[in-house]
């Protein structure tokens, strides 16, 4: 078994003008990647440009990163961060441009490649430094390697072979305070969803388990706040926790991947636009039905639940279970059929019979 | 708070063997530090020479380092490593050699400097890489930056200012199967004082506590095993669990320090020659007793202790309570009272009167 985990992560309140030096040693000229508004409203942003304007390093701005960004977007982001000079990327926002930023950071690295490097295994992983801040509570992509890519021509998302980790990852509070609660809701559910799909995995190790343990204690105290969403603002210690939940949750699949919700994931959001989270949380009941008893006990007693169906409680009053037809769902099934690697993930033998009973088709 | 342990870490049956590649990438002439015999003894030595002969890498062996290594020893292997060309280093072995190979590492890359940069916390800390191979199960050395040298001239052992992690840290169980009890008995109350010191501190956070969590479960479960180690020998999981827990106990002092007891210790292994673990664990009910009863209660439980009272009990049975004189607690006691940075790490507030009662005189 192994550990890794290299980037350095600091959370706490003002953390990106508090560390603002350690952020403008990454280079002279940073490419900022964002979405289109949130970083502007949420503050992210000009606390980045503070930062960096306090330690003379240049910027270029990119503010044209969609949810589930393609290739399109990538290849765009990196002409433009080449034109300017870029060599370091900052990503600031969700799951959508911390991806896209280490999908950039290695297409500036590599500046005359093709757009097939970022899914060629047999490239070499090299990528100029990255700095992550993350303004949702979900993906964790800010201690992971992975870069999630929406490829039109197949007609879903698919994980980069490269593994790229941030240098630095700066965490604070008060950049989700103006998230919507559909998008706290969502984003939660994706960590939760990570903690699940990385205990009950088959390269689960005493190594990757510790980040489970302790993180769902955090979650699950976050939790217990979320539950007024509708009438008050959450705390800025629950906003936090959820931060953190998700920061841990993202060492936890670091070392072991995610599995079949992820995996079935994709094709839904695809082809229905059912936001990450809530996608995979759709397929969390089924999965763990499918696992051993005793395991799934444990890493539903740890979050807080009693049993399956009070987690399927949970995920109809946080998320709502949308109607998905079966049609959608089947080509969930196929798509995920057609992917070995995803589906030995499971600790358990997956077969069509196995997948459709996770599904419920 | 922050979460940073930069080290690749591999735990696994014929670990070195099996990433012989990633070391000998490290560099193209390797120092092997080590201390007399044990590397030789336990198989890691001869591991190690394979692997780097298997890559064509180089390697000079330097096998001077005595427990609580000196000031002394360090610049000796500085400079057998800067003649020989070296540049990267392995130490191999307990605390001492893997502290030693950190300093050796910064040495080589500050080759004309005096033997005072080490303890110079305005120089900048620059070091050649560095592989750690751990075969004893206290020090976690594989995951935390620090070093701790002996100063003849000060008469008692010190932290360097430096924070040196290894690049890669290989963990296998059969370099422990032929460590003396006494030496797992030592070093595993060594990784238990670091659970403890690393939980009850001033500097524990949500990320650092993650460590201690997972880790103490594989603590208890290691000790479990360790009961009979009169009459048999442990078996190679109970091995495992225990250069685990360390590791781990490890990366949860990466993020907090140590606190009392490991500031005593110093001075009380200086003067008695009492093993690094057992000197820790000599001042850990006292530390207990002084600290929050909540806090204490629930990593004592964690651990499989009922209260501090077990905990020494534990500890009598485990490593025998020696009769230290009186001079000899007092030298500890002002040792102590000079390290203003060691005494805050205690989460409560600590002068002469609480360190007499966590000493005992």
């Amino acid at each position: 078994m192994h550990f890794y985990m290299p980037a350095k992560v600091y959370s706490e309140k003002n953390c990106v003008l508090n560390h603002a030096e350690e952020l403008a040693a990454l280079g002279t000229h940073a490419l900022l990647v964002t979405g289109r508004s949130s970083a502007e409203k949420n503050g992210s942003l000009q606390d980045v440009i503070d930062a960096l304007t306090k330690g003379g390093v240049k910027y270029t701005h990119f503010n044209e990163v969609e949810e589930n960004p393609s290739t399109e977007t990538v290849m765009k982001a990196r002409d433009a961060g080449v034109n300017a000079g870029c060599d370091f990327v900052i990503g600031i926002g969700g799951g959508s441009p911390m991806d896209a930023a280490k999908a950039i950071a290695l297409m500036i690295k590599n500046k005359d490649a093709q757009a097939d490097y970022l899914f060629d295994a047999a490239k070499p992983t090299q990528a100029i430094p990255l700095a992550l801040i993350p303004t949702t509570c979900g993906t964790g992509s800010e201690s992971t390697p992975y870069s999630i890519i929406t490829r039109h021509e197949l007609k879903t998302k698919q994980a980069l072979p490269h593994k790229v980790f941030a240098a630095l990852s700066l965490i604070d509070g008060k950049y989700l305070a103006t998230a919507p609660a559909h998008v706290l809701t969502d984003t939660t559910t994706d960590a939760l969803a990570h903690f699940f799909e990385s205990f009950v995995n088959v390269k689960a190790t005493d190594y990757s388990r510790l980040c489970v343990v302790k993180g769902l204690e955090i979650w699950k105290r976050s939790q217990q706040l979320l539950q007024h969403l509708d009438t008050e603002k959450p705390s800025e210690e629950a906003l936090f926790d959820m931060l953190n939940a998700s920061m841990i949750a993202g060492m936890a699949i670091t070392h072991t991947g995610t599995s079949l919700p992820h995996g079935l994931s994709y094709a839904l959001t695809y082809n229905t636009g059912m936001p990450h989270g809530k996608a995979c949380g759709f397929f969390m009941p089924g999965y763990l039905r499918e696992a051993d008893k005793d395991m799934a006990s444990e890493v539903l007693r740890m979050a807080g639940f009693t049993d399956t169906d009070d987690l399927e409680r949970h995920y109809e009053i946080t998320c709502g279970r949308d109607t998905v037809d079966t049609v959608v769902l089947e080509m969930s099934v196929q798509d995920l059929l057609s992917n070995p690697a995803k589906l030995s993930q499971a600790p358990f033998k997956v077969d069509e019979t196995v997948l459709r009973r996770v599904v419920g088709v």
